[in-house]
């Protein structure tokens, strides 16, 4: 049955160099506009769910662009605020084989979201009308003004009765030197918050200080996991463990812990054609596999399938359907549909 | 020495989205013009034969850039009538790795093709100024008065000693429920006034309704094909065993039965641009082959690299040179030829 | 103060040749989504209304494709049906000069919309929850269901106190013989529902069969549209007067005929990037008009603005908003906004 | 009724800067293969006539891609020639209001047609295959051995009872110092040869030196066009008088001298998309009207509009049909047609 | 004889949306980086000058972008910093006919340029290597920081006998409300270390305060123009009068005052292809007719060339050489040039 | 430390068509100008030297717009002359899997650089302001006038203290039959004039004439290189073992001679997305360790991974900074850098 969820986050506008092209060599740049919040409705919309959009965006004609892509994704926009004068944007040049590809940021402090005031959003009204609210650790980041609005959205909703998603998503550049010393108390007070928590073992160590005499990343994730829910009361914690094979393929492999018990998909190996916005489907796809009620086992594996779909379409945002990811987990490679 | 062949079939617009994109993410698509019949004729053009489509096309500027399209290719227009109003059409979006490519059909039942009377095309006269005809599976399933213009065709140019090729390429959505029991009839009329067939164990069981104790694809094929043969007087039945590796690339082996014996290509493996029309390629390879009087063994190699060509290159319909093809023969992959 | 407007018509997929190229020429097309429903719709949505399509779409990546592209154009789909299997679709050519533009339709008459089934649309619930309702000339050329639709939905929406609005727009070639005669019941039966009328006096003469012994434009406008009114229970009537200069430049004059009285916009002549949905920004205007309780001689002009605009952008849905047109009422040519 | 017509000479490449960007600006070329033969041929064959190219293009990817061409105008390849090296090449970069065009050459003087040698075309066989031939001044100015496959063709043309077709075309930065006194002799035996002339006031006195008192262009059509055609023997003679206008529109007249009377267009104003190539459309207009055997009044009415017409496509090669030039013919701006 | 020059000034991203297209509408972009001085530098380095920009650009691949670019007009970067972390960006939308283009400023004020410390630029050693330095009355509204940075190099400059021209640029929305009174000291200050200034009698009322009874512009220039210069020792004042024109096309007349007289051009009427950047074309027309020592006749007939042909190519920096500007002050509209 | 490099060699237009196309199916192509000593030229720039092409290119737009580019690359044009007429151009059709790419020239024989005369370059002057120059095989087959050019200018270098490179670069068909024969005294006095070679043991044997009972690719080097050292008194030879695998990746391991010590890069795979130029890469990795006295073990693996880079970059000229490759020579694949 369709939920109402609302991700809050910043809507940033991507600039990406044509085909493998280097900003110094092309003269074009396609766009779109994306972000871990804008992925994550963008992508339960997507499966069927009424998805809100709690963000602010510049009041002229790259926010009304913004506004109209949001639209696309069949994200709500009751809840985006129109203020402020500049939109967060990043330029993305493809990387091909052993050369990365390249990220590189324009301003986002201040963007219209980074420097929206403490009134621009409406949270009590918002908590009401939504069943579930998504963070990541990419806003918490940002500054004091951005961590009051998302401490005052998750206590709101959560004192309302929904749900309260929190995906860690620790970037060590947003965070300067003695990044995990500074993070540590906004992402406890975070967790504390959360129902579902996207994380795994190296968050635990780093951000949350937790020791562990293991080594293997299967062994901490099976000691850290079960101790950081007891501690901080998190129902689901999911997240995936990731690797670059020698031949470009990708593998993921997805893991949940629910109920005092690990479940875990196959290891999928694909190509990759979009990496950008795939941890965001894995986390659309273990909150739809809650809200849809899906066995654990079930809920994982649609997760991964998910994750592994979006590293195959363009742009940030997950444009799978629910019947394309449930195909997908019965099948390797595909010759055509007709 | 160069032989006149006529294919008969629909043309059909092929509209692409770019790159791997979906139509709900693009705003542009390439176009192209194809179908089995115009695959077929513009592979043997290149080929170095006299080529003729025998179709129908709108008298509108969408019949008319099917027509250049055509001419581009190398195929006389001397037996295209131009009639009705509509296109038959085609939207492609491309898969990448374990996504699989879509195709949407527009409504092909309502094309000039398919909605041309009977008096369209002079069979007769077209049976004179001809060595050979192709026809194809799919036209087969479109109504009965396409299906009634097959069978005169077939039948005029058999009584004028000319040669008759049928490609059996069954296409389940296109016949329905009890779509075998339907199509057997009209299979069974074109494959008693074939010559060359294209078929292979499955169609011989599914359509012609064939049994076997077998269950090796191989050991199917050893028995069914020859009694297709036999019974249908059919003096070259070939085609292709296909699979989808894990890393993506096909393979491809080739089978061609003739004089009651069985001749292989090797399984070739390799990257895929485009899948489209390559099942084309291999057998226009067979019909080059046999116009060419090639050795069979040699025939069925040249088939082979053909069909892996054309799923190098841009579009359905095949654009390799004999000499291409022989190079690709005898040679795996390739660096710059300057 | 913002309004509920649902617009009722078909999705037209619109396939664009690049530049001035021919289709014979160029090997790309651009596409977009209109339709005079949409195309109000969207040009209401962005004057700050709430607008719905009621229409049906194809379950299928083409019609996933247009209910993003609505979304876009942020037009509520919450009526919009998914069933059929084809979208209508219309290649465009553009002219240049002496040369004009060519527009080539797929089979609409198989789409989804003009097949869709007498219970597709719940009217009475949509009458409940809109403010006014849109219609127009090309949707009642359709078949006889589509004008059950219309005249069901018109009813409903009048007997729950909604007003409707009605654009002749007759097109001879979607008519055939005797198209005025075939056309007159229709037109009829449609207007007597109408509030808001758009028609000019050769609508009035061609299709309602009025005469007059006037010759001059202006002159058979002030003998006719208060006839018309008066007959059909018309409150608001307009129309423009359109001339395509030698210079290629346009000229258009914008009238309306309300409470026994006419009011005209000035003259306007300007350049035109995009002839096509002009007629319909129009009409947004003149609906934007009567919702904001305008005055008549602003409306007018603002509605003769809000169509010179539509001819400078790209597509057919008008993108203006209030501002913009507001602007544009006061200027002719315009330097740079920075 | 169709007639048979050869045009000779050289196929070129064009390579065009995209918009309005000069070479040193874009990263990207458009490319066409055109030539007045190919252009004159092309319009023939879209006006119905059997139309063939006698040239020589080089057997590599490049020769294979300007026969692919060709083919889609219509063209019949059967006297086209494969040898030699290379292609002749031109860039274009397109002027903007007071800004010129700019066209940069190749070495066109090694390309496979100037480098054939005597025995490449068998002119008694292609003459006795054709109604008509076309050469223009253009190629009268490459080298020895073209003027002699010209006069060679010429007369094997003439002497089987066929039309020789003659554009004057004169460059004068292919003719170099003294151009006129080099040019008299071979220009002089190619008029002497023809049946049809294209040439006005200013190739009479510069290229022929003939002498005259008047000063209006007028004035001098009048006395000198009928000197040249009754002292070479030339039956109809035509051209045009253009101008480029302050606004960037142009206007052109046509004029036709026959059977001892002239005959003239009106002056046609209109804006241009494609410059190049027009003169050729007005020659085809001639051509065709002779082999329709229209009045003069309308032929060269017919042939201004259809130069009108090629000012308004893309690329260099004429590509209206008959229907679309009589339309042109009675109508000046026009707006779309559905 | 080549001239070393100068110029000082932020380089700006401009993001241009395609043809005609609003930023919602289109999905992408393409870039090219300007700014007033890198238009003047590298109009400059085109008319065969050796051109260098003082700037600061940010070290990474955006920055490097840039750098690529500004070679690539010939400019060099001896004296471009790299430091910082953002470029200034701007978007554009192009207007067509009455809707006018939008220009949309990212967050310049956080830019490498007008973040550089005190120390970025070692003034004095470049003041010697120069003959010349351009300034620009948009650099001037930065901050103070950047205020000083232009005073230090103007004086060194000065010291060193070099001269300095100056662009009073005033840009409303940059000084804000009380933006005269604001400016008015700095534009002071940087008038008296003026050798060349470029103003008109809009800049002398506005920004310096001087008053006038007259009404027409002319007769306000000449009162006006040689206060301003008296007052501030300025030996060249130059600038234009510009219109826009009903058709959409743009009249310019420019002027220029030295040695106490006025030397005006014709006044020029032209179509516009990109508007922006057409000022610094005037102005390096100014410049480097004073450094070429032209008569003032031919300086003021030179810049006005110079700033109309800028209007017909794209890009803002002026890509004319002085034989293309030479040659358009002879003609209005052009042909084809081979 | 930055030294001083010239490249002597022709600039080559490279005309690419889109994606995997051939020429003709496509309507447009990317340009680009290359060849070995502007990739050289280019790749070294980029490493931080100040870099010259000697070279030729035509005073029209066309070289216009190569100078624009070299400018783009950071490579001076102090000693580029102006001349001649033509532009050397390739077109280049990318290949896919088992479909070779195809490399097609326009006739080069006839470019300014083939065609400038003996007293175009001032090579004493020139060799004055540089430290190494750098020369290519395939320059050496151009013609008489070039190869003394080439000889003249590396001894005036050699005398004035700098250092000679020579890429042996044997292109068989730039020599024609007998090639070795005709090629070997070139080589050999350009060996003798060289300080760094570019060879393996294949040139040795066919070039050079040196002969071996040994049959492995190792072997025949660790025997040959050092004899060709001894022979020609070459002080640093290094080259590259390439091969193609199955999958379409690459392998390549590159070796260095000096001191009388050989020294190996590890064997490097990896997928290739544009395989021109890098050999070029190559040899400026190697120049660059020398000229920035690496140990030659870094030197051979810094070349190795700037030629593994220069695969996956767009276009034939290196543009990896020192950094990028120090980081590819401690990674294989890798995720994005944010």
């Amino acid at each position: 049955m369709a939920k109402r969820i609302a991700a809050f986050g910043e809507v940033m506008m991507r600039l990406q160099a044509p085909g493998y092209d280097l900003l110094s060599q092309a003269n074009t740049l396609s766009y779109s506009f994306s972000g871990t919040g804008v992925n994550v409705a963008g992508a339960l919309a997507r499966l069927g769910h009424d998805s809100y959009l709690v963000s602010c965006l510049p009041p002229n004609p790259v926010g009304d662009a913004a506004a109209a892509s949001l639209r696309k994704l069949g994200i709500s926009q009751s809840f985006v605020a129109r203020g402020g004068k500049y939109m967060g944007m990043y330029f993305l040049e493809n990387g091909f084989g052993p050369r990365p590809s390249r990220v590189t940021y324009s301003n986002r402090m201040e963007s219209s979201f980074n420097t929206a005031p403490e009134e621009t959003y409406d949270f009590e009204s918002i908590a009401k009308q939504v069943d579930a609210v998504h963070f990541c650790g990419i806003t918490l980041a940002m500054n004091d003004v951005v961590r009051n609005h998302m401490f005052r959205f998750a206590s709101a909703v959560k004192a309302n009765g929904g749900h309260v998603v929190f995906d860690c998503n620790y970037r060590p550049s947003l965070w300067g030197n003695d990044g995990y010393a500074k993070a540590k108390p906004f992402y406890e007070r975070m967790l504390r918050l959360a129902d579902i928590a996207m994380l795994n073992e190296l968050d635990a160590m780093h951000i949350l200080g937790l020791a562990s005499e293991k080594s293997a990343r299967e062994d901490l994730l099976a000691e850290l996991i079960p101790a950081v829910a007891d501690s901080y009361g998190i129902s689901v914690a999911a997240g995936t463990h990731r690797s670059v094979n020698p031949d470009n393929t990708h593998s993921l492999r997805g893991y949940m812990y629910t109920q005092r018990n690990f479940f875990f998909s196959d290891t999928l190996t694909f190509a990759v054609y979009d990496r950008i916005g795939a941890g965001d489907a894995y986390a659309s796809g273990i909150v739809h596999g809650e809200f849809e009620r899906f066995a654990p086992e079930k809920t994982v594996r649609f997760a991964a399938a998910a994750a592994m779909l979006a590293h195959t379409t363009a742009g940030d945002t997950p444009v799978s359907s629910e019947n394309e990811i449930l195909k997908a987990m019965e099948r390797s490679a595909g010759d055509i549909e007709r």
